[in-house]
């Protein structure tokens, strides 16, 4: 009987998308006007979600509380107000696609939330773009 | 070939986190100000989900107005302007966690929709945490 | 490894539900308001998910421009601004319920994307009203 | 010491704009795609604010329970659901452009309305596109 | 040439609407079940606009990191989680109508603010319902 | 008796919060976080709003598709994927606070909407802070 919890957050960070075994016309190409070399910037809407049992004597699959601190201290510490390509260490040598910035929240957040419980990691990069990823 | 048919709903409750077999501190420490003696109160965001096979006579899955009316008739009617610790027996003894909400939710209305339809139910207690539940 | 893209979009379109093997009296009965022979209409809000492996060129699972470009040419062009009874192909025979039209929006997308991406589609008819539907 | 309550509300409607003294070719230059002659439809959200003085043995400028009645009772009860250019007594001579619409609601509701209470009609055509009247 | 600089927050409270004056039959007339005498609640959402000039040297027209301070720890710290009726001194003696609410809190954040910014409160009871005072 | 017609846009753009005059503490004690020197970035809404009298001929106060083609032209085009203190001439020497920029965009737009009509910009920089702008 498993229950899911779910805490959304954000962050506001700058990236480009660029692969630097490509020629520059083939990065504007495939990338487009993501690939702006004075980099451009979006509003990062995070929700992570964790299933699991309930806890008999709070009531609780996980303390929300402690999954916000868990996201406010290794994610958003690390990318809020920060230029992905250039301030983060994840994405020195990978690419900022919104495909890979969740697959890396996702291997951040995995090892600090109990493995029983079940993790799913949704980022939406504008209001109309979303990527999903449970591992 | 299942698709799945939604309605949103709401209430707006008080309500307050307490495990009765703890100390005053204990409470205090695991729920912090959700242990608030005097209520607290959120406006409740329901989401209803039913997935199974089209009626090729009707084109629904299931008629949204009478998922409608249950979740009036059986969910708001029960929980809408309602202290849920003090007004409800589904709380008197039970710790009104979002988690232990939507599970009670599910409880009322899996014996009321056709059990060849599956059910999930999602509760938004805030715009941020949000629990889902599917049996 | 998985990971699922989404791209929003939507349509405005008229549409009636009704019945045409059904007496006046039983399409009143069982689609109410939504059998107003004048049709009415919504702001359908569509929501297209693809899953799939991240291609390690790109960082993209699918480009979003391809797959916004897609829903805009296949989907937008075809039932933006119409009378979804009248004017297409597709609901001449059909009933235009949200649970139809999620279905034919799928049909139509599926042979045209990479058939090792999965295909979900989610369909708002009203704020509170969805269908989901994943083949 | 005025303070403004405000009270949101939709309905669901077909229209066409379209002006009867011009040519077709006008009309689809001047309309383009809302020009459509068989229709095509909105969700129509409505936010109805009324401004005066608190009445200090309630605590309200207006109940609103009463504003919703009111809303109900004569803007849904006349749009939802219907054809604007032919169900209606209201657009059988005036082109139901968003912005005649929300005069019309206002011009209805006004006298309904303590005229010790200023009135403020919001309409969203679309989640982009809205207008607003006051008088 | 005047600028608003604007910033949302939020609080979950418990209330009661209740005039002590009149009997309980008044009571439930006029405030139905936002009379129970348990109380219910809400998630308030707040908007707090201040406009003046630009300061040439920050480009600010007020620094909406103090601005949020202020939120935070003159109206989020009295109201978040609590019962207004019992909690707050407010309105042990004031009918915690939206109206009151946001008169109230106008009046706790204009002698914090520079008076020559101009102060706009907005308060959503529910998603539906919002009140608005500009003193 | 006048009417006012929205129209939402967005944009997405880097930006860093500096002046040039202060020192790198100050800076960074005024600016906080925004005045990263790699740049963060946010996906701007904006909301322009024309007010001015129905045409009886169109039933419009502006084509909204004229005033979208305004914006997308003029805005959009100037700001979107950009690097706002970098890749534009308006904020090369201004600093790009949200005020700022609310201004800017007022002042690129006023020119170009028929003088009759009064403009007001609304921008958001997140979902909890904007600013508004009408001359």
């Amino acid at each position: 009987m498993k229950v899911t919890v779910a805490r959304k957050a954000h962050f506001n960070s700058a990236h480009r998308l660029h692969n630097p075994a490509w020629s520059a016309e083939k990065n504007l190409e495939i990338f487009g006007k993501c690939n702006n070399p004075n980099y451009h910037g979006h509003n990062y809407d995070l929700t992570v979600k964790v299933t699991g049992e309930i806890d008999p004597e709070t009531g609780y699959v996980m303390d929300v509380k402690i999954l916000n601190d868990l996201i406010k201290n290794e994610i958003e510490a690390r990318f809020d107000h920060k230029n992905l390509n250039l301030d983060t260490v994840e994405f020195k040598n990978l690419n900022p696609t919104a495909e890979n910035i969740v697959v890396v929240i996702w291997n951040i957040l995995r090892p600090l939330i109990n493995n029983q419980l079940e993790l799913k990691v949704i980022l939406y990069e504008t209001e109309r773009n979303f990527v999903e990823f449970a591992g």
